[in-house]
C-alpha cells in the first residue's frame, strides 16, 4: 500500500512540476534547486553567489526550512526578493510549494531563481520542482562516500559544489576517491572545489553559474 | 489528501513500533536508534562504541543505508550480528523493516541492538522504530545552528553526541550558542563531546552506554 501511495503523490508532484517548468520557460526564468546534508554550505555558497550576480542578474530566492527563518534572514540582506517555505517538519520541498511561492515574484522582472531546499541529501532528489537542474552541495567533512552512498542526488546534478575544502586536510576526505565514485555515477559533471567561509576557490563556480544567465531554455 | 496519507502511514508505523517494544522488553534487550546527518560520524562512533563493549555486552547492530552495504561492511570486523537493511532510496527506518531485522537475531543471547539510521536529520525523527532511546550525533562542522533548525530530534534524544570536536578550532562552530540552542529544545539532554576518528573524549559516552547494559526496562 504505502508504495502505491507513494507512487501517486509522485506523479501528483511530477504534473505540477511540468507545470512549474512551462511557466519558468515562458517567463524565461532559470531555476536551481540547490541540494544538500544539513550544514554542507548552501546558505554560504548561495550568499557568496547573490553577492557576486548583484550587478550581472536579477536573483529570487526561495528558501526551504524545516521550521525557522534563520537562514532567510541571512540571505535577505542581499536584497534579493525572497520567498521562504516552512515545511513544518517536512524533510523536501514539493513542486505545489513551489508554485505558490512563484506567484509570489515578478517573474517578468528575474533572470534566475535559487532554491536552497531542506538539508537532506535523500528526499529531496526524488522530488522534481519543476528545476532548470539540481545543484549537488557536499563537504570535505562529510566523508568521500557520499556519491556512492546517496547515488540519487549526484546521479541527477548539473553542477557539484565541493565545499569546506580548507578543513579536508584536517580529515580522513580522500579525494581522488570521491572523484572516482562522483564518476562512477556521473561521468561529466562538473566539479567545483570551494571554501565558501574562507572565500576561496569560488571563481570557476561563480563564472559558470553566470554563464547561465545566458543560455536559452 | 497527503496528510492524512502520511497519518495513516505513521499510525502504522506506531502500532508496529509498539510490538517491537513490547518484544524487546519480553526479551530484555536495549535498542538505540541513532540519528545523525550524512557523515556525521554514527558509524565511527559505532566503531568505537562496539570495541569498547566488545568484553562488556552482548551487541547487534542493524544498519540501515540508501543503497549499499559499506557502513555494514565497516562494522561487521567487531564480531557483532549485524543486519544490513537497505532502503533503495527511502529516507528513513521504519519499525516494519526492524521487526523483521529482529528475527534474523538471537535476542536471547544480546543486551543491547544499535540501529544506524540513514544519514538524515529530518525523516527518521519521526519514525518511531520501538526503540529504547534515540540518540543524536552531530558534528561541529555541520554548524552550530542545527538543534534550532532540526529540534525534532534534538526534543526526542535521550543523549547526543557533538562529534569531530578536532575541527571546531578550523570553523565558525560557537559551542556556546550551540549548547544555549540545544538547552532550549532539551533542557536536560546529556551532551558528549568526543572526537571519533581522533579518538578523543571518548570516555563519558562509553561509559554512559556501558551504564545502560545494566538498566532495567
Amino acid at each position: 500500500m504505502e508504495i502505491k501511495v507513494m507512487k501517486r503523490v509522485l506523479d501528483r508532484n511530477q504534473d505540477k512540476a511540468e507545470q512549474v517548468r512551462k511557466l519558468l520557460k515562458e517567463q524565461r526564468v532559470k531555476m536551481y534547486n540547490f541540494i544538500s546534508s544539513p550544514g554542507a554550505g548552501k546558505t554560504t555558497l548561495l550568499e557568496k553567489t547573490c553577492e557576486y550576480l548583484k550587478d550581472k542578474a536579477n536573483i529570487g530566492i526561495i528558501e526551504g526550512d524545516v521550521s525557522t527563518d534563520r537562514d532567510a534572514q541571512r540571505l535577505k540582506m542581499y536584497g534579493n526578493p525572497i520567498v521562504l517555505i516552512n515545511t513544518d517538519g517536512g524533510c523536501h520541498l514539493d513542486s505545489n510549494s513551489i508554485e505558490k511561492a512563484l506567484s509570489e515574484f515578478s517573474l517578468a522582472d528575474l533572470d534566475m531563481i535559487f532554491v536552497e531546499n531542506v538539508g537532506n541529501l535523500v528526499c529531496p532528489s526524488h522530488f522534481d520542482l519543476g528545476e532548470t537542474s539540481k545543484i549537488a552541495v557536499v563537504s570535505t567533512s562529510e566523508g568521500d562516500d557520499k556519491p556512492i552512498k546517496y547515488p540519487m542526488l549526484f546521479r541527477d546534478a548539473e553542477a557539484v559544489v565541493l565545499n569546506k575544502m580548507d578543513l579536508m586536510e584536517h580529515t580522513n576526505f580522500n579525494y581522488n576517491l570521491f572523484k572516482k565514485d562522483l564518476r562512477s555515477v556521473n561521468p561529466e559533471v562538473p566539479l567545483f572545489r570551494v571554501s565558501c567561509t574562507k572565500d576561496e576557490g569560488l571563481g570557476p563556480w561563480l563564472e559558470w553559474i553566470e554563464g547561465k544567465v545566458k543560455v536559452e531554455l
